[in-house]
């Protein structure tokens, strides 16, 4: 009888292509799938919480796969796939789960961080896990329009689906919070769901307040959606600096 | 008139063939110079107040080099190297300092850090920045044995400079430091200088103890030099969590 495992996974996202399945094989999706049938020998899916970009880092991905039987025990799990898995990617942790579990339908938050290391020098250590902003920053406007975003709003400005049809574009974020710590300002996020690049924009946006490029009104007017879309996908922050660091059930 | 600039570097050490200048061109000190010589226009040495393994990381190594003049303004000149540096390799600051100062041979004091991870898994943010030991560690045992290495002692038994003659083998550690925060386990140590890998030969022993492999009085024993040199140099902790902290003047 299949058995539904379920996985906390910690990866370094600089070298893959994201999360979901690419037909080059190289997102963390491909890897994980490569890493299951390994050890099952037969093509398994898994399927993932969050649908993170190129680049994008996970503290606590979840992720979950049908193992074909429960013979081999979670922890043994765990240090097969990480056997199999590039040191980028780690498995934490891993648990069996009723088959009613699904990583992504059964998720009611995810948290997002986002690092900015706000100094002259980057160093080495930060590399492609912050963004890089050598200019002074003004952290007190940065946190007022930070917290703008807070609450229910339609995203359809904030979200990069130019394509798609629009489907519901409102969300509803629970927590924004900024920080620093020395040169480190983190910015979190948390809600049921973001749309696609969500986090990145309200973060560009956040920035541009900081950097006095943008008001704390011109945020606002893009949340009611006085400016058009296409005008706004233009300041993503880059993807080197954002963490999932959670997911919730 | 050459002006004498105090750089202090930060780099990433995991692609690096060490600090000192290679034939191959891939140490720390062969990038240095040829992003001076770029700036100059002229073949310029860049001394370093300790000479890091392959591997081994700096949060701020010290170094100097004679500048042809002062036309470039500190600042401009941490721009210009860093531009021309690898991203692994930063500039962190640099000041005009007079030219009886000398990173090496004015240094008084040198801290060391060395990161083990103990934890079943390694988080792949650590990677090539900690030792990743799984097996729990009876810390106390370790910090007795750290203690050990504390005050003035001869230290050939840890160091692996066997081909060489032994010169004064004598170094008075200042200060011994083990700390746990959740997995991560650090320790630090403070000299006037240390030996060829004798900080990862003591933090090699120091896991030995922790690990029930060896007992505080081997230590001690090896310390006291009752074991021969050949039988201490395979202790020799990883490169990976080793870290240049500070260099003291």
């Amino acid at each position: 009888m299949p058995a539904r495992l379920k996985l906390i996974v910690a990866y370094d996202g600089a070298q893959f292509a994201g999360w979901q399945s690419q037909a080059h094989r190289n997102s963390i999706q491909d890897r994980l799938e490569a890493a299951v049938e390994q050890i099952c020998g037969a093509k398994t899916v898994v399927h993932g919480a969050g649908r993170t970009d190129a680049g994008v880092h996970a503290l606590a991905q979840c992720a979950h796969f049908d193992a074909p039987n429960r013979r081999l025990k979670a922890e043994r799990w765990v240090s097969a796939l990480n056997a199999s898995l590039p040191l980028q990617i780690r498995i934490m942790r891993a648990a069996f789960v009723p088959s009613t579990f699904h990583a992504r339908f059964s998720a009611v938050g995810k948290v997002y961080r986002y690092r900015i290391w706000n100094a002259p020098v980057l160093p080495p250590f930060e590399l492609k896990r912050a963004w890089h902003l050598s200019r002074p920053l003004d952290l007190s406007a940065a946190d007022a329009a930070a917290k703008c975003f807070s609450g229910v709003h339609d995203f359809r400005g904030f979200t990069a689906n130019r394509g798609k049809p629009s489907g519901n574009t409102e969300r509803s974020i629970r927590r924004v919070q900024l920080r620093r710590s020395g040169p480190l300002v983190t910015l979190e996020f948390e809600a049921a769901g973001f749309l696609y690049k969500m986090v990145r924009l309200m973060v560009g946006a956040t920035v541009r307040v900081a950097l006095g490029k943008e008001t704390i009104e011109d945020v606002r007017d893009r949340l009611e959606q006085k400016i058009s879309h296409a005008a706004t996908t233009r300041f993503v922050a880059p993807a080197d600096g954002l963490f999932l660091v959670r997911v919730r059930y």
